[in-house]
């Protein structure tokens, strides 16, 4: 079942309760109240219950949100009930971090193969993956991996995006500070890693 | 002027509007409908109508938004109008690629100090920044550095986080997959890499 009716901006929400709730049941919570969840994330409490009535009704009042059984339909909505499999482009600084940045693990994705364009690199191990080269993209469809990380120089971005989207990928997180385009039927979301600290003056006490 | 009655998630969406404005400058527009902006930043364009309702009038019917005027005006809520220097902690992979980043001068973050913990770092330049030793970020009081991005591992980053407190840092900047607390006039951003792939599958056709 698709969630047809979610609008995008509960969709981008969707995720930071995910992150609340299993954060509050690895503290060996078993409910929530909808105030705490909107202390905890940082989102209005009557926002947290306006996004969560578009797909049902988990809260009971005076108990709050029972968090297994509303963990469990946010991972269905966003799909994240199975293991994703993603590929990593670009074995750089930033490609290197993302590797090894513990988050993709806590919603189901699975970094099972790093490609970059550097003789030196490829063949090296991380994280107990082989750097392959980029030439290698094209087996990506037959190793059924369908969605990508990029994180390659500006420059060579759309390229990469081409030649994945070739290979079948359907959704790609591009880290790369630049725009790509895609076909229609791919998903991308551009990571612009400033843009938080864009917000950050705003909230600090003038000096 | 401060803009009080600024909601938290108009303020979320300020600076994605601000880097969409940014951009049909660079290409050499002047102005730009509600939504043609809308259709380029991926938010409705009721929604853009409405958070640009909360600091003024900007459009005129079938012109559009002046983006000049428009940008002057974000950035001057977002206090993005004067240069704010920043201190990087954490001198590795993810450090490296904050620091090679383009997006921070774009919203006018100057990030010009580095520091970490290993003596190997310490002293080598990176981006004509001299990496200097974490136990001088006492010194960025009187050097005026009040932001920081944090870097580090995460059993690092509370420990950093005082010391950037105590150095009278009222903005930080959290790329470290952990919470950090801080006292109540001190303004924390963490960031999750990971949090953003979340949203893909959703929006990824059935294989």
């Amino acid at each position: 079942m698709r969630y047809h009716r979610i609008p995008d901006e509960t969709v981008r929400r969707l995720p930071i309760y995910l992150r609340g709730l299993l954060f509050s049941a690895e503290q060996g919570k078993e409910s929530i109240s909808s105030r705490d969840l909107a202390d905890f994330v940082g989102v209005n409490s009557w926002q947290i219950r306006k996004d969560f009535s578009y797909f049902g009704d988990f809260g009971t009042r005076g108990v709050g949100y029972e968090i297994g059984k509303l963990t469990k339909q946010i991972k269905k909505i966003l799909k994240l009930d199975v293991v994703h499999k993603a590929a990593l482009v670009g074995a750089g600084n930033l490609g290197l971090a993302v590797l090894a940045y513990p988050g993709f693990t806590i919603y189901g994705f699975d970094i099972a193969a790093v490609f970059d364009n550097d003789p030196k690199k490829i063949g090296r191990k991380v994280n107990n993956i082989t750097i392959e080269s980029i030439s290698k993209l094209w087996t990506l469809k037959k190793r059924k991996i369908d969605l990508a990380i990029i994180a390659v120089p500006p420059d060579a971005a759309q390229q990469t995006t081409d030649e994945l989207v070739k290979a079948g990928v359907k959704g790609i997180l591009n880290f790369s500070p630049c725009y790509i385009t895609v076909p229609g039927k791919v998903k991308v979301i551009t990571i612009d890693m400033a843009m938080d600290l864009a917000r950050l003056p705003y909230y600090m006490p003038a000096s």
